[in-house]
């Protein structure tokens, strides 16, 4: 069983992420780590913040010289902006955050809730994200989110291998997976940022390389699909998921949607064990299992709330109305967040795997694997 | 805490819910709960089997003459039509189903997948969810669900009370908020019929009087976004969810999305404390937690996947190509996943406010309600 | 991940436990789930109500003609002497027992804690571990209960190999390792209940066959000995719980305590791979795991709380002095409790071998057995 | 719902609690919790690791100014001793240890599994317990642990409130009640030192101020006997747990062990609201449920495992007979014992507080302490 929790406020010493449960003598690459937390601060439309900080992992539990020991792993990102004790209350509540919720809830401060609310709390969801995509790696599972809308916009990806699609990905300066649009994305952001104003979009993540049964039937609460869901529509200003042709599924007939099923000894992989489906419309999910198919899931993110020209609100001791307070934030972060549900999407993955294959080693998984795809395909 | 799991089998003898962490003290009626297993199995465009069984509750375990113990409550549906024994193995994979992968995650029958697979099961997790529906009226908070979409075809709601809704929905033979519009509705079913095709569609559930702070923004499993989302997408054929805007919110700008924050003594109410929202976009949901606005939240449903016109498939022995096995089926479910995810989302909103005002006894979580309100209303 | 909750009343319809994430393939035999209901009945010094009931087993979901479907599985045992409805408050509460309070916990009365609380309730416990041993059998693991001591009477058991320690427990009527020595023992149980008095004692389990690994010492909820310990303690009238010398260990020097490690390839079985110890003074569990050898663990059960001559109590109404209520009580339930710890240590058991080996279906965990027991041998 | 899981290996950077669900509003103070971590260095019989080390807490996370926010709290003590990096493999598997079943589960180094199994990781869980007595405090609620017996010989406690019982522990070198018997203690460790060999003991822990119904009879694995029991066991060491009377009770008929149940209302507290009982032989817990009298448990402590004169192995590269590998260790690491058991102990409390009373904020836990204590003390 693979979990995870964070801790950590936005202005606090750090970001933890403590995962019990990862397999021993699996090798961590925390550069590649680090790779993902600086894509995560990356991205056009990013605000002052993001250049304060220069996101690195520090892995302070659960290897011994990079190898993992099966204990917990502690992923720690310092805040190189650490001034939490020295911050003032914040008087009044922002809109689309939980600041006013949270202060009702808890009978706290604002400053409290919007501390540990924050978005930089993704940090360490996609430190521990890149840590399992390291271990889907290791067994040919390859995890890509990238950017298919921005505010209105569409940006439709240009078609290719993973390794192509990953390449354009890295490339853009959006993150989506056609480089060459580029342009008229920059300048809505542009535009947008003049008019005080922010951009949501929306994310596509996809799998490839998934085995069958991953996830299960059997009980509502171990439902692939229902985890992914969860775990994508926790990340920080996430409105909606859906998965395959989701909303658009529901205004289809059955027989525009469905995907057949065929046999192709020829085409036979690990993945999908020569059982072949020529539309993958259910995103690589029936029935809670992975199909063999790849999943595709989306993200719909509303846009940053605190808005150079705020909004209005109130002020808390007073009740007067007033414009809610202003803490520096971006006009987009809409790349970052293909960053992240790329990174909860792999946790969620991982922890299926190790559901499915076990979690003591990586040399025993490995070899379960194996067994299972020979007993399976014997079926 | 409340939580419940599901057993049962589509042609075993029965369903069960069993659930833990029930308050104690509060009467049930069952009446009430045997009125949306009905409804769940009503809607226009459902198959034969519907005719077959009358779903009726029978709460085995928890009660005292119809009084809640605090014990774990059990609630069972006899399948009238039990005959799981008798049953054939199913050869050929029906797409949309977890046949296929289910049969090579188990390494078994693809019959055993499908029996526990079946939407069948729904009939339990409605009766949890009438169950805590009851217990939501008890403190004025209503729950309910409707079609909205069906197929390609839009079907505007009517607007009025939450009451007058309601009555529109049990008045419509498709559940939705205008009666009105069901023709329309009809004829596209009884087209899709003769097409031997299928119909999804796209639901929504809103909950009014939800006081501020159930779920919480301090840890990604107990936010209460996610925990909606997983619920709803771990129901039968949804591939969708979203919140409030959703999707649309994704393409629009900060300024048109998030909703400003206002303060009128005049319209305070328990659920609102005073703090007035000119808009509801965010659905009710703000960094996990509610924030004393209604909820609302849409599933998309996929069309039914079994089809009169088989899909293609293949049978499992030869692995050659071949129709996908059919099994008894209706056109379109659509009407009763509207009483699935009202059931599955006061599920959770139930276990939210347990997890608020503690689970012990209807009568201090009562007291508990107007305790928080009034330190809450202090602040 | 096997687990488990029950459901039910002492004089309620019936009790239930309800499985999820037994593994699929397994063919289930009832009857040998009955023949461990019935032994929970019996032993020397039972009450009246042991005769009226006569449990079996009705298994109601989760199966296909007897065999596991990797569904839920849910075991109902009836009650026969099913009168919840027509039974009066209880108006002084029973020392030893939960009536004080669950009735201020609750703000309830006390017939319904008494209900719930009540050791009616383990008959289900009782068949969820019966389950769980035909899945450990199937391993060559096995499990048996037996009582070592009867209030103050210690009864050491004969010494032989778990097939006769077992004919000897089914033989005794104490349910001792050694049925010699009955006379004694029943002679006790009759001075007890001519003085109106009860009896607890002593409970060992001992389970063989037990691989290395089961358990993890990597983090506190997941360590075995933990585990066992609260299924042990939650156990109704449980106040004490040792693993191998236990609280012996406590009053003696390292030197003989810690057991010896060697290596005998000539001794080499699956569950020691050629690790012997010539000493089991841990009971087979070190830093949380099982380390090839049986393990052994012991139960303090307090005599039965419910006294025929009648404790000290109040009227709940005026507050006053007045005997304790009396319900249809044992003497003495400690042979009962054998096979009821017996239970809950094979439910654990079970659940870390699925954790170990997985749970999807019986002929891939046996393989992944099969493969760790190699992999493990050539370390 | 408080939870909290524990990271970090024994020469590693630092050890960590993660801890999930703790109320808003509280303020810390770490002077306190380092008090209990010098004390868990303390006692007499350590060795030289514990002079090189002087714990004190890091609060990473969850504070501001230390008040709490009701987000997650991390509890960080660094490893002066950290050397993970430059330490060797074990050659010799430690009778006593985790070091053979650890290797073999994960198919690792035996290093690996010291390194995470090391009784270093109770630094965290008396921090994570030294909060959760602060929280206690401010309730009344007050726990204490102390060493009640060492190897054979038995400490008898002298009488008093608790905080004289407490003024006695912290006086004792010992940790027991009795600092004047610390004479013959020191000698037999002193002796047993001298012998090259280890000791153990047996731990009690007191709660004082305890409200009645902490804990549930309703489900077992909420039960708080059970959750106690897990908690103390799966602390490094411990081979058994009882609570009250324990394994005392079994050999007792029942008129000699049940607490009879008397009212005075001049007796009238908040925790046992009148209800008086002149013995208290059930340890506090009657039913799974806390019953408004002291909590009494007691935990056995097997010697040290690893002994100065090594004790019997092998060399898992040639499987050859060998003395164990020695790892710098304790004779007797009793006292220490007394304060994790008390803080694992102090941690399920407060929990089981949180489940009765919310968690959200202080000032609301304390509201509804009041209200509980007024409606069921008119029942």
């Amino acid at each position: 069983m693979l979990r995870y929790w964070t801790a950590g406020e936005s202005h606090g010493k750090c970001l933890l992420a403590l995962i019990d449960g990862f397999p021993a003598g699996f090798e961590i690459n925390t550069d590649k780590i680090d790779e993902l937390l600086v894509m995560r601060q990356g991205g056009y439309g990013r605000g002052k913040r993001q250049t304060l900080e220069q996101d690195h992992v520090d892995v302070l539990t659960g290897v011994w010289n990079n190898i993992t020991l099966g204990a917990p792993i502690t992923l720690k990102v310092p805040n190189n902006d650490y001034k939490l004790e020295r911050l003032k209350e914040l008087p009044r509540p922002r809109p689309g955050h939980g600041d006013l919720s949270g202060s009702l809830k808890y009978l706290s401060s604002m400053r409290g809730i919007l501390e540990r609310a924050s978005a930089r709390e993704t940090c360490v969801r996609v430190a521990a994200g890149a840590l399992c995509q390291q271990l889907l790696e290791s067994f040919g599972i390859q995890t890509l989110g990238y950017v298919v809308q921005l505010g209105g916009l569409k940006i439709p990806g240009k078609e290719g291998t993973l390794v192509q699609r990953k390449a354009w990905r890295n490339e853009s300066e959006i993150y989506s997976l056609n480089p060459d649009l580029d342009g008229e994305a920059k300048t809505l952001i542009d535009e947008t940022k003049k008019a005080g104003d922010t951009l949501g979009g929306v994310i596509e993540v996809v799998v490839e390389g998934l085995p069958f049964g991953l996830g299960t039937h059997a009980q509502w609460d171990r439902k692939l699909d229902g985890k992914l869901a969860q775990a994508v529509m926790a990340v920080q200003a996430i409105k909606g998921v859906e998965i395959g042709m989701g909303f658009e599924a529901a205004g289809l007939p059955g027989s525009q949607v469905h995907d057949g099923i065929q046999y192709e000894s020829s085409e036979k992989s690990t993945a999908n064990l020569g059982y072949v489906r020529p539309t993958n419309n259910a995103g690589g999910l029936e029935a809670g299992m992975t199909n063999g198919q790849p999943l595709v899931i989306r993200a719909a993110k509303k846009p940053i709330s605190t808005l150079q020209t705020p909004l209005e609100s109130i002020d808390m001791e007073t009740k007067q109305p007033s414009k809610a307070s202003y803490e520096r934030s971006d006009v987009c972060a809409l790349s970052a967040a293909s960053i992240i549900i790329e990174g909860v999407v792999a946790f969620e993955i991982a922890a299926a795997l190790i559901d499915k294959f076990g979690g003591d080693s990586i040399e025993e998984m490995k070899a379960r694997w194996d067994l299972f795809h020979e007993m399976a395909g014997e079926k």
